[in-house]
């Protein structure tokens, strides 16, 4: 199943506990979150998308997602073996429709200045994408 | 002019200035901004807009938006009289497709705490109306 749509399902269930998401989130140049969560405390947690095997092995730039969340999951497709993740890593299983957490990771909490940082750079990444939906008319800068 | 259309242009010239706006947003029960907009450095800019000079006198409510940004503004397109407004408020004449400021009020720097509230509250709500737009199958609460 691609990315994208377990991305959608992931998106829908976190909103149902309470978080509001983005996609393809880019935190710090070369780097690109395929979700990032925030929750009603403040809460960040950053969601990889992995498609298949070959998706996640490929992936060597993923130790450097872990500093942008409090928390950090993979999500994948039922079909995924998961038995390549890291065991310390969470793990949700969607479709695009749903998720399901399977495995809650350990919090590792973000300092206090780059959670201000991420929340407002958040904040602007989703709302120039919501204007540039909105009014297609607006010549926008990306986030 | 319609407020939502001198919104729309407010919106994008807030955005060539480096601001992402979202309308429409609800700091506390019973207020509603029409548009709040976050800068580069994490300022907060209320702005209210107004289509005629009965929808700027019926309104017995925007003394309480002043205490939701670092600066207050109205936005009225430019056959508003503008005399009726307070002199200490921010003025900008907008049409649809674009907008200038003419007199920037005094800055009232939000407290910290308010501040960190209202940029999570912002970042919420763009990306639920995002989220509502990508993906309009999925049932969210309104933020």
């Amino acid at each position: 199943m691609p990315g994208q749509l377990i991305a959608r399902g992931v998106a829908r269930h976190l909103a149902a506990l309470g978080f509001a998401c983005v996609e393809e989130f880019v935190p710090a140049r070369g780097l690109r979150l395929d979700l990032l969560a925030l929750g009603p405390k403040g809460e960040l947690w950053v969601v990889e998308c992995k498609s298949c095997r070959a998706d996640f092995t490929s992936d060597r730039k993923w130790h450097h997602y872990l500093e942008w969340g409090d928390r950090f999951f993979w999500a994948v497709d039922s079909t995924f073996p998961t038995e390549l993740l890291p065991a310390e890593t969470g793990l949700i299983v969607a479709d695009g429709y749903w998720a399901e957490i399977l495995r809650m990771p350990a919090e590792s909490r973000l300092a206090g200045a780059r959670r201000t940082a991420v929340t407002r750079r958040f904040a602007a990444h989703a709302a120039r994408r919501l204007q540039a939906l909105r009014d297609p008319g607006a010549a926008l800068g990306d986030s």
